[in-house]
């Protein structure tokens, strides 16, 4: 850190600003060379500068999880085409909403049944908005079956909605060797679906797919747009899935060495910084850059004991990082990243952060 | 609600406003019968309006986790004295923060070794601030050995500290059946340390413990003081544990119905709303107090899956309610609780979310 940079307090989410241009340029590079748009998701950044790095490496806009996010990177950070890639059931205030965003922007939502198609048809009449169509290829959360994307799209476009195309999560490529499996699944679903719309006689614009552990592995033959979110950072995830090396992990949460109690380590980076996140296939609550043999085996709020498999602990008061589980939710805890620009720490606000709705 | 309050869009968390005095009173006269001094545990609620009715009701003052959210709570709810219940480990500005708010009320912090105690002694030199030792019960996370609680405390008179007393938190009650062990547990550490502490010639004017699934049976022959922080609102852990009926729960989170996708109930309800914490225990993420059988089967950040044990789906749109897992990381998720006082819908600021520090 240079002279004069002011360190905040632990625990504090910190950005090696190298690493993350490195990683938006990688994928930014691969889409290209597969000739696929880009639309990453912002959801695991919520940060207009991180946005802003993401469209200068050429994405044709931004994916976003709620109406509050698409507004946040319409205003500040001069996105144009935003993807609201959710299920919404609208009401009459986030349809004007909505309204008020097509009006300032290209805005896409997603839906999955004929009845959404209906509702948000009616509450967006005669707005700028389009949808894609949601299906699922696995994950099992929301989407409709593939076989039924062509009436869903029909029952869209009879609402008077203008339709863009289909879409899916392939999210159950979280798990270990789960990554070629859904991402062939993700080209069956999405095959399927572009099927039932031209049976309806239908066709999309637009085939999206795409998670982080499927982004080197899916079928480019099928998709047109991918949109992964994890990838600008990493985090402990990827690490144990194999898909992101910790050399490339881009944000790590700084915290200190506050107890040696028991003989374990404890840092100041409880659950109300790293968030609380465990799959199942996780072998803790984060990993330790430092320490690749250490887990963290027990968090509580503002507590995360270590155990450092033997190696010697670290003096009391010292700056150990923590690599989260997963990034989005760690993310969404913290006002400002704090970003490592080689100079000295820059604050980026997380603009977005707690934008649920 | 009446007529005229407006309602925010889901997913947003909800309080009862009825059930929240409830179970303010509740504890305070338990405390008061007892003969013992109340000190809630502000991590819970971080919210400024329901420390107001906990020293209404009583309580000697606050227990915080970090020096940020004893700053909100000294400027903003009118608390006199505020216990950091942390075993801190103090740089410069952190004392200096210390040291001023030490000016302006009763301020005391954990330690919980004699390095921590000479470090923070000398950091706080001349400063109004009090420390408590924290002993390990059993939860293993931080504190020192019981034994050891006259040298880490004779530590800091000697650095020139204010010797409060000794505290613990019986984390280990968070378990099937494991409430009366933890406080017969957290019993003999407190006796231990208070033994500890005599043989060191010092005399402990404060002994602190108790959690909420502690506070029916802490043994209040030992105990001078507790500190529960999770009794104001209830979570599905208290729910499960068999602490809080779900008719005391205080606090939920309101979500619409956006999928049906697979025969499942997707609600709008995801992690970045209810936390992802899952305790070995939990039967699922969250509970649903209007289908007692339900279990959320799966949480993303974005979508709560519900399984409704065979109950007929709520339409699309309607409104459902969710009894998060672990409501003090909960609500750290939130800017806003909005608390419904019988006439309508109360924004409550919860002014110390993200203060980590």
């Amino acid at each position: 850190m240079s002279a004069g940079s002011v360190e905040p307090p632990t625990p504090y989410l910190r950005v090696d600003l190298g690493r993350l241009r490195t990683n938006v340029a990688a994928a930014a590079d691969r889409a290209a060379a597969a000739g696929v748009a880009m639309r990453p998701h912002a959801k695991t950044h919520k940060c207009p500068e991180v946005a802003r790095l993401q469209l200068e490496a050429g994405a044709v806009g931004l994916t976003v999880a709620t109406i509050g996010e698409a507004e946040v990177f319409v205003e500040e950070s001069g996105a144009e085409d935003v993807f609201v890639a959710y299920p919404l059931w609208l009401t009459a205030e986030s349809a004007a909403r909505l309204r008020d965003l097509g009006q300032r922007a290209d805005v896409a939502i997603g839906i999955d049944s004929v009845e959404a198609a209906r509702h948000n048809g009616a509450l967006l009449e005669g707005a700028d908005v389009a949808v894609l169509v949601e299906v699922d290829s696995g994950h099992h959360r929301s989407g409709a079956d593939p076989a039924d994307a062509g009436e869903v799209a029909a029952a869209a476009v009879e609402a008077g909605l203008t339709l863009r195309g289909v879409f899916t999560f392939p999210g159950h490529g979280y798990g270990p060797d789960a990554r070629e499996g859904a991402a062939a699944d993700e080209a069956r679903a999405l095959t399927a679906a572009v099927a039932s719309l031209r049976a309806s006689g239908l066709e999309p614009d637009v085939v999206s797919g795409g998670s982080t552990p499927t982004l080197a592995v899916t079928d480019t033959g099928v998709v047109t747009e991918m949109r992964p979110g994890v990838y600008v950072f990493g985090d402990a995830q990827q690490w144990e899935l194999g898909v992101v090396p910790p050399s490339s992990i881009a944000l790590v949460c700084r915290a200190t060495v506050v107890s040696h109690a028991g003989g374990h380590l404890v840092l100041d980076s409880g659950s109300k910084a790293l968030g609380a996140d465990r799959a199942a296939y996780a072998t803790g609550w984060g990993r330790l850059p430092a320490y690749p043999d250490a887990r963290v085996v027990q968090l509580s709020e503002h507590h995360a004991v270590v155990d450092l498999a033997g190696a010697p602990l670290p003096a009391l008061g010292t700056r150990v990082d923590v690599v989260p589980n997963h990034v989005c939710n760690t993310v969404n805890l913290a006002d400002a990243l704090w970003v490592d620009d080689g100079g000295g720490l820059v604050r980026w606000s997380v603009s977005a952060r707690g934008r649920n709705s």
